[in-house]
């Protein structure tokens, strides 16, 4: 398997679609594991938590949760620990999903968990300023989403490419290492390409694959046009 | 199997305890998967979402969520919702646990979302007032718990017995059907037996089971002491 | 003036409305004192804590806050404790309205520390559920907004009658003494006198009022309306 | 009087408590602008909501929001914006207090609603790490606060005094214009001291003023030992 770091990257959210729970989640995670192999891609799943365990045990694929708490192991009814994603298979979490947003101090408290125990952070962020503030606490991945695009269709890399090259300038003063990705509407292999051209690395998406007639199809598309737009 | 709302009731709550992660999730639930056959008494399991579908597929006790978000499945990254611990094997939830509380409109919500899925809900409440309010909500079960007691090994059954009698008389005004449960420093069988003297028909544990030092021996010694008490 | 809780109510949410913050909150709660001395229905404002000493200090109306933290004085920065409203003038709070909610032991917590201080509190809930669960808190004053209408000009009287009946009847089981005011894109004269005639006492509005080319005429045609329909 | 970024800078928080609400306030802020005047020392108060307007209109000192939201005028129930907190009077405001904190998105956006207003912004941070994310959102001012040390009256200065140093290096390399402060057990003239000479430019503190026997005492040495190690 490429090295989780390896790049570019594409991230496919599996969010709470009733497609992607359950059964549907290993579906969708297989056909993913299929397109990697094929393109050698780093393509990565985040599952809902309740997935982590049946989807990283039967699928060959690095399985990321959607959300980890700022909690250690201990009396935290209905929290979710760094601890328990990594038992149960997962190799790295989001952090501060649009959907899921943390404090500052809870973001700081999120990544230096991921590290110790040896896991992938990737850090969601909605603006330049906010971007360039999180890639100060060195996150593994960064992916900066304006949220009032997230969910249609209308791509950031076409609709703001300002908010890109914006962020990828702010970031790169403060931080050299972190894979800079973007999302919000990313749709289509063409709008995969413009994104890598914008200076990013990779992409995260979730309705444009969950919801697709043929997922297969469009993510071994995204995943060519990835590989060709990074290597020039 | 007992059925679900069989009373007495004991419900053992794993929350994000090292000891009760993963592996040791599958362990501790096994124990008291012995005990609930042994007994005959309406033992279950409350375990974090990432360890739902490894302890339902692999013991056979009721396994509940510890929590759920008051979400449809759809565009929300890092929650959970009744359809995901219903698609991973969990027979129900705990809902407003006082280490996670929710709006009143979402504890509504909630509930509604469990009933309509045919899932149990345990509705945690702090006060007599607050579980009279609760019951108005028609759980199916309902856990009264002052939070300056959990995790003492102080019972609110022996701290705070006027909790417990005031909590039952508010709630039978409003509610005759809904079993009710008390937690809080709950660490002995008499802690259990005066419980449901006291007018519960059962209990709602953690620490005192995960960390026993022969869970297996606590909880045997609980659950004959909620049925003899219960009896009478 | 009339006593706080004497019928029918109209209570006038100023929300952060840039009209109603400041000079303007001072010259709308103006409008409503006049109406309020010449009708004598019992018409009160709810407005920005920023406004609260300002507006107590100049014009002779109820005023109460549209927020409390269950919080005691003491380490909390940032918080608004019910002792903060009282010492600059409010007479009560709203508590959970939709636009902040609270969880259900802050609630309790709430509606215990307005009583200790002898404010009055104007609980919101957006179901008939919810409704009895929050009359079972004993508070002074509850207001049923299904938050989908909020804002919208659609009033609740109108668009979910069976929202205001349902909520009457169910809260009615559980208290008898609370005063029902049902809110929600309350426009008109005639939304007041469809709401007095669904069996509850009185109604919640903010835009309608805030925003109003009129708010005089549109506060005195409500107050004459709710009069009329409370007298039949 | 000062500009309001002259150095350098004590700012008093007043947080919920008792002594410092209504009347308490405006005479706590009273002695705070005499010891401004007197020192010559750029002292600023940060008051509860509903205080802004009656200590702002009746004392000659800067005054602070403690918190505000992250929400244009509208229609949000309950919350505090930066336009209200303006009509009040306040020059600007806390952000992110340890004891409400914030997402990192709703950070950005109250930083830049400040700027748009032209009020001041105090961003309050826990850590070296999450003083340099802060750092790269431009606020005017930014306080490091331990929040394990807050109210202990052990002070950052001399119990982790590697966190005051290591912060003022992180947050150099991304921003060289931001005011460093530090917070959290400040109680004496000389943590005041100790402070600055490990590179900040002024203290946050709260309990020790608030609760002092003589706070006019206290505040005046603070004030001097603050003026003397900043020359130096």
């Amino acid at each position: 398997m490429q090295p989780l770091k390896s790049r570019p990257v594409i991230v496919l959210n599996f969010k709470t679609y009733r497609e992607a729970t359950g059964e549907g989640a290993v579906s969708l995670a297989r056909i993913a594991e299929r397109v990697r192999q094929e393109q050698g891609v780093n393509i990565m799943v985040s599952v809902q938590h309740t997935d982590i365990y049946r989807v990283a045990g039967s699928v060959n694929i690095p399985v990321l949760a959607q959300h980890i708490d700022a909690r250690e192991p201990g009396s935290w009814t209905g929290h979710v620990t760094a601890e328990a994603v990594k038992a149960s298979g997962a190799v790295g979490s989001l952090v501060n999903h649009s959907e899921r947003r943390l404090t500052l101090a809870d973001i700081g408290a999120c990544i230096a968990a991921l590290k110790r125990l040896d896991l992938l952070s990737v850090l969601c962020t909605d603006t330049p300023e906010t971007s360039a503030a999180g890639a100060a606490l060195a996150p593994d991945m960064l992916a900066v989403e304006p949220p009032e695009l997230i969910g249609t269709g209308i791509s950031v890399s076409k609709a703001k490419p300002e908010v890109v090259t914006k962020t990828v300038e702010l970031v790169r003063r403060v931080n050299n290492e972190v894979i800079i990705l973007c999302g919000a509407g990313i749709s289509s292999a063409d709008d995969v390409a413009r994104a890598i051209e914008l200076g990013t690395e990779g992409v995260l998406l979730a309705s444009a694959y969950v919801k697709a007639k043929d997922p297969y199809g469009l993510l071994a598309s995204m995943a060519k046009a990835a590989k060709d737009s990074f290597r020039r």
